[in-house]
């Protein structure tokens, strides 16, 4: 059953925001994805946000560049928690996504991750946390995720010559 | 007859946006004004966006502070211009919201002015000049204030001491 | 008949703008473009800024770079709307030219556009909003317009992989 | 029993982080909040992040200002999802506070929210949202206080004048 | 004889300007002020700046904030050397005050100094820096005021307690 | 005879300072030029600021980057007037170097001109400015330059397709 | 005998650099203070650098502010290790200041401690680690330190209400 | 005996934090150098700063980049001096590591050097000067290579054509 709903704002935010579901791949998350453009298809987009608890969405994770409006605004017609994840844009690398993204008004949030690349990683890896909260198997998981990136991290150092 | 939308995120935008307003009044432009949420009231700001030009609405002034989606929204549901008014916010001095507001992504245009009170009145005179171009009277009061800035410019010399 | 002049600081900055030009196109305005260096030909800059209006210009849409004087000083010399598109610098990425035409002091308004590409089309857009609120046919077209945008950003969605 | 822990690097981050317990409260969640600083107790630190999940906390809400290491800390050391707050810092205004904390490389993720104030309100309905998913009643609650704001919110406009 | 043309693009700019005028009166340089908008009295700006070189000015000093485009300007239409003070600015604290002055593109130079006081006080010196080349006894009062920054600031010290 | 002295902290400044060695040569004025930094040849660096003016130096144009000391420091050893070029770094694109030269303290102006290329060739034309001040035949061949400009400028526009 | 020289750019630096000597104090570490400007006392600064070592300095703690050259320019007169503090300017809130002395080139390490007054406290802080690597008892006192800060820390929490 | 340790977050930063370590090779100078991500691996991070003094560490070099925590973290494990690189990122090129390394509070000071590979060569180099205060041969190589920098330096300008 589909529990993460995957959106963003363009196509051209897919590479980004395809290392979110390659996460949930990884961690047998059943998701859906969708271009769902604030700007260019808000009714959708508000259709999309009021039927997603519903349809059994648990989480949203939302990418969008520049005056990034999509987190937003598909939080304020949601109660489900919704990830921000600030794509990097070609004339200010994201700082503009970002604090479209992250200074949302009291009343609203809009868990935001880091800019670019790994933000959208870590936008799934946060899906996985917020899952796991009410599912030991998958809490089991995050825990050897946890411990593989610590013994990969630790080998890591046999590389740097 | 209404001409021109006033709208802001906030009742605490208010002190900026009557701005606006007063140059409205002073070229004698009937206005309406609003508080329509983004984040707070989506539903009714998307109805406004939809309905201001079937109204008689000719151009929509919106001013949002931080995250500051809503300029960026309306231009999303109408084919009017709108005018972005980035408000000063408390942390970062309105640099998130002109970010916010201005970095639109192309397809949906939002005519930006300056951060804070010297934006709202300048929001206000663009709409004026913008309603100027098919009305010779108001292209006359125009050149008029122009004139009377110059004045009021000049003549502001004997006050520095 | 001309209803839009398109200027810009220099010819390097032809590149984008004439996204802006291509927008007026595709809606079926008609425009002149011009070089009109606020620094290099101030003379030329005022008297095409006097002169505008009476031309028949009803919109400009001036792009300028780094310390971007263009759209504000050709706004102190006209009551037509002024569009201000900033463009992206080499060494502040256009930082520096969208704080020197969005910051304009209260009395002389630039209508500011993201910076870079997406802000001259878009420039071309909310030349084309403008003129739209006294032409139905315009109105319709931008109608269509934004419906073959929300048309194309969902098909887009087939594209992902 | 409680299912929130709201921690913060110095006492005077209080004054913001209460705004994320008082949303706790009202929405009938227990919590407990201590003062666990990154860098003056960073033993008890890791502890409490090793145990909070066997305690029974869901969902942590970290605050931390200037080079703002909490919650990316506490992150590390559980898979709970993390909530991090920046507070505003005396020299930069919380710039340094949201990039210490947003900018996590990928592995682990801290949901991130505004700057200050709204940022702390935010963090509490954040871990409000996560707990709902499960929880009925809760997600009641919020619908509940999704038309309360949009109550508050349109009636806001009677106090412009 | 009037050798340097202080200028500035509003009456609010005169509390930091003046800091300029009791520098060139500590040297016994004749100096003229004026309130010169560029924005609100561009044809006068014009007139100052090709005729400020037939009056026998030989220095320009021209303060201005936000969108600061009165340096620039006036540099354009004379070849007088142009000195540039960015007023330190209320949303953004002179930092668009700066980039609008310093970020000159090549061929029309503004010679910036710092935001705000120091900056005004330093405009004063470089023009009298600029005329010292052939005045040799502007020169040695040079000399001598730097003999008294040094002295002062060594007895400075004696009030650390 | 040597009227300018051209410097820069590091060899890896020429391509950048050499533009303004261009413009004086252009203008037919002799300059020396020498690569003095104020961090690896202090005591150079200081021995040349002071023995620059009974050399018969008049101006200096002095480039650096990132903790760009060099102008500063030879003005607080000179009365000459001093011309400072940020030069573009590799990390913060010139942003560090623009306030390290432009930020100076009252008492010791440096004239700062734009980042990077364009500020090496306003930096020449400063220095001719300046030394055009007692200078008629500079004082022409500057408005000649001014025309040339103008005069490209205006035909740029053909190559615009 | 004194091991730890404290210089600042200007008196106005002191009510921040005196943190540095209170800590110096605390842990019973001499130390001179003196007011040094690089800019009006650039000889004595000079001087003052390359006579610390042989005077039995150890440590030099260099605050400054604005385009902060002190602390960058003892270091290229001194092998010794050189603290610098920027101090919070009035226009940039210190982020000059930062940039001036943290962006030291290749070859000339400034070791840079946080803005305004926690950075002047970890200057001193900063010394006190530096002399305890060879000294025992200082090194037992910093432990001590630390300890003490971590009791403080934990019981802060006491008076969060 | 190894008296550096140079640990780094990512063996993705060794390209940068080798140059440190070159410099320690050049002096003579023993250190280990360790892969020790405060995120990945916290508890081998604790422990390495833990019973760094003791293994006879007597200072520590940490690079990290984006939200840059191992610094300040390990400083806050340990009494000895801890030196913090900020690494180049991606998105912001290494302002976010810049200000989470050094804006650390009150109590745990990081002595921070530039971003990158400047940062990273001064951090050897700042170590050089740390230990070179008890050792009179590492004063006197010190001493000879500033001499070399500053011949260097000199002769670079032969390379200018």
């Amino acid at each position: 059953m589909i529990s993460v709903g995957v959106i963003m704002g363009s196509k051209s935010d897919w590479p980004t925001m395809k290392l979110a579901t390659k996460v949930l791949t990884d961690f047998g998350i059943e998701y859906e994805r969708k271009v769902v453009s604030a700007h260019r298809m808000p009714d959708e987009m508000f259709a999309y946000a009021k039927e997603a608890k519903d349809k059994g969405i648990k989480v949203i994770i939302a990418g969008a560049g520049g005056a990034a409006h999509l987190p937003g605004m598909v939080a304020s017609q949601t109660t489900l928690p919704v990830i921000g994840v600030p794509i990097k844009s070609s004339t200010l690398n994201g700082l503009d996504s970002l604090l479209s993204i992250v200074q949302m008004p009291g009343g609203i949030p809009v868990a935001t991750t880091a800019i670019g690349d790994a933000g959208a990683k870590n936008a799934g890896l946060l899906a996985v946390r917020i899952l796991s909260i009410e599912d030991k198997e998958l809490s089991k998981k995050l825990k050897e995720y946890h411990n593989e990136m610590r013994r990969q991290s630790i080998e890591s150092e046999r590389e740097l010559d």
